[in-house]
C-alpha cells in the first residue's frame, strides 16, 4: 500500500543483522535465557538495545529469543566480556548449543503475534483451537519472557479455561512435543491430583501391572507445589531423566517404566509451565487437566485412572469440588478419544511414613519387599488402584482385580518386576540420609483427631524438599494414633542447618498441623 | 505447641545467617533484584541456595529479597567473584546502597503472607483493604519477583477487580509512598487516559492554568505501552526527574511543575507495575484508575480533570465503554474525597503533527510560541481541559472558562510561565533531532478517511519511541486531508537503522493505517 521515500541526508547502511561472538558466561538463570552485553558495544548502541530488551539470537539453523542484561564496562572487566561479545547464561547456552567463540547475528524480534492471544486471554477473552496452539508453539520454542508466561498461568487459572479452552491445550501441548506408541492395543497410566504427602504408589502400581503383561509406560513429573513429585521420589532410587529410545527400550524389555517427563519432551511446554507455576505457587485446574493429559496422550496412553485424593486440607477439599473436577477431566478425555476413570480415595491424612523424595522411595521399597514395617495404607492404596487399571483395560474382569493385584504386590512378582525396570533405567541405588534429623514431639498425651496435609507439606518443603532429595519428614501421628507427652509427632529431616532452623520456626509457629485430643 | 528434640548425631550449628561481602557487579537487569553466587562459595552450599532461590540480603538498616543467579566458578574469573563474594545487580544495589565490600547477612526469606493473597486473588477471590495493603506493602519494598507482579496484574486485567478493590489499591498506592500538601483550598490536576497518538496537551494545560494562579503540582508517568508519556515528551525539553524536594520548591515558586512521578516516590508501586505492565503490554483499567487517582491524591490534588478520548482506534473505543470506565473513576474518587470530572474528547485521529517525545515536544514548544504552523487541534484541546479545569476549580464561572484560557495561551503569559518552570526544573533544552527520517508517500491520490492510532502508535514504537527519544514519526494526513500521489503520509524518525528497517517492515505489512477514498 505505501511506497517508502529515503528523505535522510545520512544513507540508510545495509540493514544485515549485526553479528557478535557469543561467550558461555557460566550464570545459572533457571531456564530463562538471557544475553549479556556491554553499555558501550556498538551493537547496543546501532540498534537501540537496552536492558530488559528481547533480542533475536541466531547461530548457525537455531534461532532463540532472550532477555537483554546490560554490563557496565567500568565493573566488568574486557576479558570477560569485550566489546564485539556476547554472554549467554547457561540457559541460552543450552538452547542454542554454539562453539564457544562461535558468530551469532542479533536482532529485534518481531512482536509475537501469540501475545497478543496471552493478553486477550488475560481480558477474559476465550481462546480459539488456532490462538491456544500459537501460544504453545511459542512457548516450546522459548519466545516468551517468565514474565509472560506468569500472566497467561494466572489467566488460566481458577474457573477461568473453557472445556473447549482446556482441550485445544491439552492437544497443542501434544502437538507441540514429541509422541510415542506402542504395538499394543491398550496402553495403561494411572495419575495422582496430588495433594496428599507421601501418596507414592505409582512405582508400586508400574510394577504390579507391569508385573501382569500389560504396557504402562509412565511418565511422571517432578513437585509443582508439593514436597515430592514420583520423579523427585524415584530419581533417589535410579535414572529418571529417560530419552524417547529409552523409554522405548525399557518399556519394549520390562512392559513399563517410570521416567520423568519432561527429560522426553513428551508434552514439552508442561514443564516449562511447572517452573513458573512453582514460583507463582499456583496449580489451576485447567492446566492441571490439560497438563496431565497431554502426558497421557503423547506417551500412546489409552486407559488412565485418575487417583484424587479427597479431604478437608488434600488439593480437592470436598466431594463437590472432586465431582467437579471429574467432570473436567471426563469433559477433556471424550473428546480425544481417552477411556479415563477418576477413582476418589480418602485425603484426610497423609500416606506411608516419608514425606520427601528418599523418604517416600523407602516406603516403597519397604512395601516392595514386604518388610514388616512397611506402611499399610500405601499397600492398601496401590493395590486399589492397580485393581482399577486392570478392570478399566477390560483384560480382567470386574471384581476381580483387587484380588489379583494383592498377590502380585504379595508374592515378589512386582518387586521382581520394579528391580528390572530399575536394571533398564540405569541401575537401582540406595537413596540418600539427611545429615540433620530432629523430632517434633508432643507436649502433651493425646490421641491425634485431625492432620493437616498442607501444614505438613509445607514444614517438608522449607527443610529443602524436593530439592534436597534426602529432606523432608517422617510422620508418626496417623489418625487415631494415641500418644504420651514427649513422644515424636514427626521427625524433620534437612541436609542444611539454615533449612532445619526454617523449617523449626515455621512448626514452632502454627499450631494445628497435628491436632491431639 | 510442640517441642523439639535433636536426635541427629551431628550437632546443630549456630543458626546465625552467614556472612558475605557485597560487590558490585554492573550488571543492568532493569528494576529486578539479583543476586550472584558462585556454586561453590559455602553459602550457598550451606544454606541451600540455588539457582531462582530468592534470598534475604541485610546490609545494615536496610533489607531486600533478590532472586539468586548461580555462577559457575570455571567460568567466572575468581577475582570477578571470590568464594566469601555475593555479586549484587544494580537494582539490588540501588536497592542496598552498601559500600563496596560491605558485609551482608544472607538468610532465606519468610514465605510473604502477601502472596497467599496475590494467589487468592488469581484464583478469583475479592481482597479485604488489609489483604491490598499488605501486598502494596511487600510491592514497595521490593519483596516480589516480576512473575509475582505479573501474576498479580493479570489477576487484576479485565472486569476483575471490584470498585471497593480498586478503591483498597488507590488508598495502598497512596499509603506506601510519599505524600504531598499544599497551603491552597483548591489544588487542581488533569489526566489523560491516553490511547491518542501526540495528545501532549499537560505541558500546555499547566502553564495556561498555574499562570491565571491556580497550584497544580503535576506529575506525569512514562509510557507505558504508547509512543510517548508526558514525562517521556518533557524530559526532552527540561529536567523531570524532580525529588520532592525539588517539587516543593518549583510549585512553590511558579505554581505548577511538570515532573515524572516515579523519581518522588509518590505512589512509588505503580512504577513498578508500570515496567512489568509494559513486558505484558497490558494496561487495564482498575489498574489505570489507581494509578491515576493514587499519584493525584498523594500530590495533594483536590480537582481533577480526566480526559478521555474516544475513537474507533483510541484507548476507550465506544461511548458505551467511555461510561463504564467514567462511572468508575467517579466511583472510586468519591468515597477518596476528590473533586471528579470526565471529559470526553474526539479520539479519531492523532492530535498534533509528531508522535514520539521529540517530536510531541516540538508541537507544545509551537503552540506555547504561536508559530504560524502550530498544530490548530493541539492548542484547542489545550484550552477546552483549561476551561475545565477553571470551571471544576469555582475559581471560574462557568461557560467563562474557555475564553479565559485561550487568552493566556495567546497572550504569551502560558509561554511566559512554561519558561519559568521548565527554568525552575533545570532550565529549558532544545529537543534531539533523529539520525534517520523516511517519507512514508500515498501509493495513489486520494482523501484520509480513517486513521487507526494503534497501528501509528506501534509505527512510531518500533521506530524506537519513547526509548530513544527523538524517534517516532510526524503525522501529515488528518481526517479530510486531500493528498496527491508520492504526497508524504507520514515520516518515520529513528535513532538506528535497525530500527528504522523494524519500522518500515511493519509499514510495509499492515494495510490500513491510514485509509485514502
Amino acid at each position: 500500500m505505501y511506497l517508502v521515500n529515503d528523505t535522510t541526508t545520512q544513507a540508510c547502511p545495509t540493514l544485515a543483522a549485526p553479528a557478535v561472538r557469543v561467550r558461555r558466561l557460566g550464570i545459572d538463570t533457571h531456564q530463562e535465557p538471557i544475553i549479556y552485553m556491554r553499555r558501550d558495544c556498538p551493537v547496543c548502541r546501532s540498534e537501540g538495545f537496552e536492558a530488559q530488551s528481547r533480542i533475536n539470537i541466531t547461530v548457525g539453523e537455531r534461532t532463540i529469543i532472550a532477555t537483554l542484561n546490560v554490563v557496565e564496562p567500568a565493573l566488568f572487566p574486557d576479558e570477560l566480556l569485550s566489546l564485539d561479545e556476547a554472554g549467554l547464561s547457561e540457559a541460552a547456552w543450552k538452547l542454542l548449543e554454539p562453539r564457544e567463540g562461535a558468530h551469532a547475528e542479533l536482532s529485534h524480534p518481531r512482536p509475537l503475534e501469540s501475545l497478543s492471544h496471552i493478553r486477550a486471554k488475560i481480558y477474559g477473552k476465550t481462546l480459539s483451537a488456532e490462538q491456544m496452539h500459537a501460544i504453545m508453539r511459542d512457548m516450546v520454542h522459548g519466545r516468551f519472557a517468565d514474565v509472560h508466561l506468569a500472566g497467561f498461568l494466572a489467566a488460566c487459572a481458577g474457573d477461568r479455561m473453557t472445556n473447549g479452552e482446556i482441550v485445544a491445550l491439552t492437544q497443542s501441548m501434544v502437538d507441540v512435543g514429541e509422541q510415542l506408541s506402542w504395538n499394543a492395543d491398550v496402553v495403561v497410566d494411572k495419575h495422582c491430583v496430588g495433594g496428599l504427602p507421601g501418596n507414592r504408589t505409582t512405582p508400586l502400581v508400574v510394577s504390579i501391572v507391569a508385573a501382569y503383561g500389560l504396557t504402562i509406560p509412565k511418565t511422571s513429573s517432578r513437585a509443582i507445589t508439593s514436597p515430592a513429585g514420583t520423579a523427585d521420589a524415584m530419581a533417589t532410587l535410579t535414572d529418571v531423566d529417560l530419552d524417547i529410545a529409552d523409554i522405548r527400550r525399557v518399556v519394549q524389555r520390562e512392559g513399563g517404566c517410570i521416567a520423568w517427563g519432561g527429560a522426553m519432551r513428551l508434552s514439552p511446554v508442561d514443564d516449562i509451565l511447572i517452573r513458573v507455576e512453582r514460583a507463582l505457587d499456583i496449580d489451576s485446574e485447567g492446566q492441571l487437566v490439560a497438563s496431565v493429559l497431554s502426558k497421557k496422550i503423547a506417551a500412546g496412553s489409552t486407559h488412565v485412572i485418575i487417583d484424587m485424593p479427597v479431604g478437608p486440607t488434600a488439593k480437592v477439599r470436598s466431594p463437590i469440588a472432586a465431582q467437579k473436577l471429574a467432570r473436567m477431566f471426563e469433559a477433556v478425555a471424550e473428546p480425544m478419544g481417552l477411556n479415563l476413570k477418576v477413582v476418589t480415595t480418602d485425603g484426610s491424612q497423609p500416606i506411608g511414613h516419608g514425606i520427601g523424595p528418599a523418604l517416600e522411595a523407602r516406603d516403597v521399597l519397604a512395601v516392595l519387599q514386604g518388610q514388616p514395617d512397611a506402611p499399610a495404607d500405601l499397600h492398601g492404596r496401590a493395590v486399589k488402584l492397580a485393581a482399577e487399571i486392570f478392570e478399566l483395560s477390560g483384560k480382567v474382569a470386574e471384581g476381580q482385580g483387587a484380588e489379583l493385584a494383592r498377590q502380585i504386590l504379595d508374592d515378589g512378582r512386582a518387586w521382581a518386576k520394579f528391580q528390572a525396570i530399575c536394571e533398564a533405567q540405569g541401575g537401582l541405588h540406595e537413596p540418600p540420609v539427611a545429615a540433620h534429623q530432629h523430632d517434633v514431639v508432643a507436649e502433651r498425651a493425646g490421641t491425634v483427631v485431625a492432620v493437616d496435609n498442607r501444614r505438613l507439606a509445607r514444614a517438608a518443603k522449607l527443610a529443602g524438599a524436593p530439592e534436597d532429595p534426602a529432606a523432608g519428614l517422617e510422620f508418626h501421628a496417623r489418625l487415631g494414633t494415641r500418644v504420651a507427652k514427649g513422644e515424636p509427632l514427626f521427625t524433620l529431616h534437612a541436609e542444611s542447618p539454615g533449612e532445619l532452623d526454617y523449617a523449626l520456626a515455621y512448626v514452632a509457629e502454627h499450631d494445628g498441623i497435628i491436632t491431639l485430643e
